[in-house]
């Protein structure tokens, strides 16, 4: 079996995200890990692995944070996917004495069982079906080495995908090089639509790919803004790359396959399940540099992607919107946090992304008044002049807060720029003040 | 004349923030200050005085950063009001050599025109009647050591108003002792008035004043909500007390007055100018623990309150809006900035401007599900149930990715709580699914 067939077998029988399983690939190969679930057999090596990566500590299990998302080897995560809390915590006693050898009853009950519930799923994995159905519907499979394989995904350690299945005629390598996660509700409001729509087609216009989910809402919208500037866009799936969920965009993956890329770290058919979802987050993450969230409720998948985004040390980006919109009240929390930037349009993204000091974006300004070209004492002057009947100047002086001689010396100018006239009764300002307001 | 008819008659001959007579008026007292406009004679003291203060070093008059808005004493403005950019930068020539006593010819004029420019209106000052013209409005004068002045107007230092006149029946400084300036623009978009109102009541819902001024808007939206809360509410006018501008808020200012104060450092029948607002925002801001602006245009005067109160080591917050909007550019400026904390609500504010520790606003949280209580392990298998036709605990086992051990100790506890149902093929989920979702 070479390394292409071992790693779709792994796809098969690890759910994605697994971290045991990335480290066990990490530790041994992927055809070494296939063979080890199929024959079953652990040496004195893995099981000390395991007794390392898995015991834990005298004094009873830790406090299990899975929702931090830390990535990386050596983690004492169990079989869980990333993202997902560890199902065995209570089941480790890593008792003082027990861990004499490494390893312990009750450790290799867990280790039996975590090989077990791999196992289960080897009667059904084919990798040749597997390869043969992608090659029907079109999709090709890259994994860790190849040229459109995306060096960055190595950020996510032991959770690192086995193999991804691309459909489409972007390079996804080079897609991802300048790109930008833009993410966020699917029940997105009218206004969060718009400024996704918005945020991709700029970041298209210069130069930037979109990268999200494919979802409903934000995603699909700031799908098509990329799509609107012809800019590649990645959608990263839940599921198969035979299934593209939501069915409602299969017009819009359609739109991707010929100008972006679909990505799935799921076999072939594989169904999206809620933590797939979570667990793909990281994979949104992880391509770009540095993702934005455009709406999101304080309870979001969007937000997972946040987070998962601030664990791999990406740029996180957070667009504001009405404090009476629910939609957006995940962003201020993350803006308020600190945890997020503010950004209000792709050049401020593109800031953020991009590389330090050649990518700035124009600060906002408001337009320069004429008034504001005047010199300090004509200002005082302008300011204090009548609109209709005219005055002298010294009452002007006076009014001004200024001396006479200045009022006298500023009329002049003043007069010649077009500011001031002079009536029968004295100066005032003209009519159709050509300094505004 | 006493100290009162003194500041009464400083209050008519220098514009409100004028630090050149702040700072006379702390060295001499304001019946010095008053004496020397009128006699015009400055002796050594005050001659070495103001080459220290407003003579410039070699080589030059220096940038002019008036924006920043420095207070204090000893600062090297001119005659102009704090906020409004010094009009005799360029008159002074601070040439080293000149400089031999502290003080030359151009020096020396400078100092007479000055004096010159106070002593032109000496004229038309009336401290006697200014009284009486308080009195018949029902208005009343404080000054610095009076019970009711508000002694944070110190951080000003030589800005410091000479004076205020109060129209109001409630304490000015029991008012401000726990407040928060409301500011932003006059063009305000109904999203910002409903979020001005919501703000001015859950202040005053949770005995917090709101100062503002008075304008159309967010200030008058603001006030209103504290009014509504049967709060005090402080409006800050830029014009005389009697002017009470604008003149559409006459029956606002007349709630104001039955319910809170109406601030003015201008004399009696004093006309708002666009300096004399620059000039008032200083004391929004330094009346209050904190400013938040709700709605400003890159370009408004909100903004010169929040700078204000940056310079016055007062908290500033800023409510985002659509990014859509004009009117919320220069709250998102001053939060990507850093300038201003990312507020949406009341409680946040007042986490902000309360005491440390006291004062916190509860975090923006979504409903917890009742599938979160759920075990890790217990998840999973949800997580995989068909929802349709039953399944067998195997199938469920290769499904969620756990042993069969493991499915068949969950199911039970599964049924018991509701979660799923046996059905002649296997077990589904429940229909009327408890756990939402």
């Amino acid at each position: 079996m070479n390394d292409r067939l071992a790693r779709l077998t792994l796809m098969r029988l690890a759910e994605p995200g697994d971290t045991a399983m990335g480290a066990l690939v990490a530790l041994r190969g992927p055809q070494a890990a296939v063979a080890l679930v199929r024959e079953g057999a652990a040496d004195a090596d893995l099981t000390r692995w395991f007794a390392d990566t898995h015991g834990r500590p005298a004094g009873g299990p830790g406090p299990c944070d899975e929702d931090s998302g830390r990535y990386g080897r050596g983690s004492d995560r169990g079989g869980g996917g990333a993202g997902v809390p560890d199902g065995v915590s209570g089941s480790v006693s890593g008792a003082g004495g027990g861990r004499r050898a490494g390893w312990d009853g009750r450790l290799a009950a867990r280790f039996d069982r975590m090989v077990a519930s791999w196992a289960a799923r080897l009667r059904t994995a084919d990798p040749e079906r597997d390869l043969a159905e992608g090659e029907r519907i079109g999709a090709r499979l890259v994994i860790p080495g190849d040229a459109e394989w995306p060096s960055q995904l190595d950020d996510l350690g032991d959770s690192r995908p086995h193999a991804l299945w691309l459909h489409g005629d972007a390079d996804l390598r080079f897609s991802c090089l300048r790109s930008v996660a833009v993410v966020g509700s699917r029940a997105a409001t009218p206004y969060g639509t718009h400024v996704a729509a918005e945020l991709g087609a700029g970041l298209g216009e210069r130069g930037w790919g979109v990268v999200s989910g494919g979802a409903y809402g934000i995603d699909g919208a700031a799908h098509r803004g990329a799509l609107a500037c012809e800019a590649p866009t990645v959608v990263v799936l839940a599921c198969g790359a035979d299934v593209a969920y939501p069915s409602a965009h299969q017009q819009l993956f359609a739109a991707v396959r010929a100008q972006g890329v679909l990505v799935s770290e799921s076999p072939m058919g594989a169904h999206p399940t809620r933590p797939r979802f979570l667990v793909r987050n990281r994979l949104i993450a992880a391509l770009s540099r540095s993702t934005v969230v455009v709406e999101a409720a304080v309870r979001s998948g969007a937000l997972n992607t946040a987070g998962h985004a601030v664990v791999l040390n990406r740029q996180l980006a957070a667009v504001p919107g009405p404090v009476t919109s629910d939609a957006s009240a995940g962003c201020h929390r993350l803006i308020r946090q600190g945890k997020a930037v503010c950004v209000t349009g792709a050049e401020e993204v593109i800031e953020l992304a991009g590389t330090m000091g050649t990518d700035l974006a124009p600060e906002a300004r408001g337009p320069v008044l004429s008034r504001d070209r005047l010199d300090p004492e004509s200002r005082k002057v302008v300011e204090a002049m009548p609109t209709r009947i005219g005055m002298g100047p010294a009452t002007i002086a006076v009014a001004a807060g200024v001396d006479l001689e200045t009022v006298l010396s500023c009329l002049g100018g003043l007069a010649a720029a077009g500011y001031v006239e002079r009536v029968s009764q004295g100066w005032r300002l003209r009519a159709d003040r050509p300094f505004g307001g």
